[in-house]
């Protein structure tokens, strides 16, 4: 099969993004510290620190996000999102607290999600974004789906990373280990 | 935490790839066929094409490798590993069955890898790559997490790549839509 993209659907990102807590529990939960507080360098995310991250896009973010569209006020504009406040916010907290809290957040928001029962006509209403400009809510929708994935793709990559050293010559077959030398996200 | 990379160690590497085919499973079991079996374009791997990749290297590659190593023959060699015999061997099957597959093979090869009771001294023992030159058993017990982490990384990476028309602008925020857009795996 070739490359296919997929439009918009809004019971299959139910789906997938119902799905992400679970995952990320099945990589992560009951590892070492190692593997769990090892990041890229710099201001790079641990694993931990993703989980922090996603929990703040359930809190601020995603849901916070689509009812500013669903308001439909005159000029609907999100708000900035902070990239950092999870780490002051779960200083101190165990990834088991951090797993529990995300899958929480997570079926409350997906909850709400479906209780809306949104139309076509709703999923193309239009709102304004800080720095990408005009967007409509199954752009927003289908962003939570991605950086979902995204972040799930991180927690390997940073994971495989922790074993840079320990493969020897096996670097140039494992091409995970040279993804994002340059932290991209 | 800055970044730490971490030494091969038997246990914790048993405790990652015992995880896989659970993480594996949360990510795609159920999920439509759109996300299955899409790819990155060309010759790239679908979610399921990686599923029958990792059984093949259950079959042919990491325990077979290490039993190579073990036997301590004059001029150990490994066999070149076939990157797409799964493609002829999985025509037909459905991805259920394979996430049924690989767990029962990957259950398999664990019992027997914690069979050994590898010591230092055999986690040193060497053999000879075809392309990469000499290495030892826990190079190839490490590359075998590593391809193991890169494999989730990939199934996220191609599932978040099917929407990236529908995410509109937000491409430059999502850097998995991004990443390998020339194939690299």
């Amino acid at each position: 099969m070739t490359q296919a993209q997929t439009g918009f659907d809004l019971d299959n990102s139910i789906d997938v993004l119902s799905r992400t807590p679970g995952s990320i529990r099945a990589l992560l939960d009951g590892l070492g510290e190692n593997w769990i507080r090892g990041n890229e360098g710099g201001e790079t995310f641990s694993p931990f620190d993703v989980v922090g991250h996603l929990i703040d896009g359930e809190e601020t973010d995603w849901i916070p996000r689509a009812r500013i569209v669903l308001a439909r006020g005159a000029n609907p504009t999100f708000e900035p999102y902070d990239r950092f406040r999870h780490l002051e916010r779960n200083k101190g907290r165990s990834l088991g607290s951090l797993l529990e809290e995300f899958e929480r957040l997570r079926a409350e928001n997906l909850d709400v999600l479906r209780s809306w029962q949104l139309s076509a006509n709703d999923l193309d209403l239009p709102a304004n974004h800080p720095r990408l400009g005009q967007v409509s809510l199954s752009q927003l929708l289908a962003a939570w789906v991605v950086h979902d994935l995204g972040h799930i793709a991180q927690i390997s990559r940073v994971m495989a990373k922790q074993y840079r050293d320990a493969v020897g010559p096996w670097v140039p077959f494992l091409p995970v280990l040279t993804d994002h030398e340059s932290p991209r996200s």
